[in-house]
């Protein structure tokens, strides 16, 4: 086991009192036994005890995460970087704990946080409602990020969703595309589906362009598999745009994979964007992505959680970052001289 | 804050001993009032504090997990789920703390944790040998998952990695390929990267096949770019096998994107077969790979853990696990007659 107070003091035959005195910086002691004392804190590897420290002070230094399940995917693993990066700036550490989109199970977690004493709870992504509204109404400084949940009293970190599709969309019409499609979840999923689509359509708009119905392909969740499917489907159709915004690099594995089997290149042949620069990297060939601003992300969390532990203050903070599109090799200049869609 | 036992005593007018009698299930209370006390329990939110609870049983049901960094590669996430999944079942929590590859910053990390009293410490992947010494002559129980590092009294969790290989290579040896490649880091980086060039190599000589060496590609490290560059090298020389083995995921996909740039496909042109299952399943097309087995991993590092906490044993056990081959489409039948290659 660990050094403690009372073996330092028996070692050098001091007191243990003069040896918490030392460690704390508090109270008298000579000079001469105060270098003593440092150096067999130092000799004998002292480490204080964090488990009875936060007894005292209240404050446990460990702030908890809570999300749906490890990080299968680089975004995950991202914003965990960037949280755990942060924090450790901040001299906190993280209890990441995950709900496997399970509330009782989310529940349990957020339990065990408590009775860990946790300063401060950071939710991603699909956590339930009344989970995160009984940490709050508990006094606990909590912060959501990422998913605009309708929940009183909590902080958010949020991103502009509508307008991080329409800048994608706006670069394939940039470079000519006219016919462009799809691919993404269903809209009456979740709000942050709905605007992904909405800014997706607003640039479409502007441009005044009308997209036909079998080049937009809306799926259940976000799986490899359906980006797949909805791929070969509109490939199987004839119906090919000259360029597709998928609304997440998780489809456009799957997307890639349809076109690769069906020998179709990229960009030679159609244009892809994706989003959440994810998985964009590692694709053949990489693709251009939108990106979340990650580390601003995790920043900001802690953040929040810091300021709401220090002021007791009620005032409730939501803050929308923004996305930026990150080029990279699969978009090209659209040079056929297309026809106007009309379904015909 | 949580409610505490005295929150509980107050607002039904007992006294904080009697509601304690009734958390800890000690002592006598009356039917009528157990039913009030637990009622009330639960109507108020009681999580019991496992902060107290900690330094009372010398337990924290904390254990702590060491890794390089979060979890760019599904490896890491995928053995970080099987080790989660494994102490939720056992009613353990993960410390989960990164070193960035960095020995001083991991020491700062293993500080923290004995700090927190940790039960005990996994480490995965590079950590220094002094580190993890350190630990075990603190008599804290550890266990080191996947790297056969010599530090004594640790108990291991180790992969046959000549054998993975092996295997590999025999099934690309089976489908006809004679010329095979292979691309991987240096075999003086680490015993781990020495084992895998073995098991390829011993799958050739067993068939009495010597590969040139125009074939053999090494590089300092697991990225992308590296396998993107090898592998374009060996396009370049125009030196191409029927089939290479890739010595992990993460240069497969490198390879894959060389390949796709210069419109070789895989299987028609060249088989491919990665290694260790990470990535294999979301690159164009779905590499066949050698999986790992994580969740027995997982399970063995925290199995491992546990037992050294019960009985205080000095015997040290290594546990070798063996990883499959995991059949997808990027490995054909070689229908070619190839001349054995003499290097002319």
């Amino acid at each position: 086991m660990a050094t403690t107070i009372t073996d330092i003091a028996k070692y050098i035959n001091v007191s243990p009192a003069m040896v918490s005195r030392v460690i704390h910086n508090s109270g008298y002691v000579s000079k001469e036994k105060r270098e003593l004392i440092e150096k067999t804190l130092s000799e004998l590897n002292y480490v204080p005890n964090k488990v009875a420290q936060g007894l005292k002070s209240q404050k446990t230094g460990m702030i908890g995460h809570i999300l749906p399940r490890a990080y299968p995917n680089p975004f995950w693993a991202g914003l965990c970087q960037s949280i755990d990066e942060y924090a450790d700036e901040c001299d906190y550490q993280i209890l990441r704990l995950f709900t496997y989109n399970d509330p009782k199970r989310e529940l349990k977690q957020i339990e065990e946080m408590v009775a860990r004493k946790v300063d401060g709870i950071i939710f991603t992504s699909a956590s339930s409602k009344e989970n995160i509204q009984r940490v709050v109404d508990m006094g606990i400084p909590t912060v959501m990020v990422e998913r605009p949940l309708d929940v009183m009293g909590v902080d958010k970190v949020l991103i502009d969703y509508v307008e991080a599709s329409y800048v994608a969309t706006k670069h394939l019409l940039r470079l000519n595309h006219k016919n462009i499609g799809y691919i993404g979840v269903d809209t009456s999923v979740n709000v942050v589906e709905s605007e992904r689509y909405n800014g997706f359509q607003r640039a479409l708009m502007e441009e005044k362009i009308t997209t036909d119905n079998k080049y937009i392909k809306f799926c259940e969740s976000y799986s490899p598999q359906y980006g797949f499917h909805l791929m070969e489907e509109m490939i199987l159709s004839d119906f090919l745009p000259s360029g597709i915004f998928v609304a997440s690099d998780v489809l456009a594995i799957g997307v890639l994979q349809a076109l690769y089997k069906h020998r179709i290149r990229v960009p030679d042949d159609i244009s892809i964007i994706g989003y959440d620069n994810s998985y964009a990297d590692i694709l053949s060939p990489p693709i251009s992505s939108v990106g979340l601003p990650l580390k601003e992300m995790g920043e900001a969390a802690i953040n929040l959680i810091l300021e709401r532990m220090k002021s007791k203050t009620t005032s409730v903070k939501t803050l929308t970052l923004h996305a930026s599109y990150v080029e990279r090799e699969s978009v090209k200049h659209n040079t056929n001289q297309e026809v106007e869609s009309d379904g015909t």
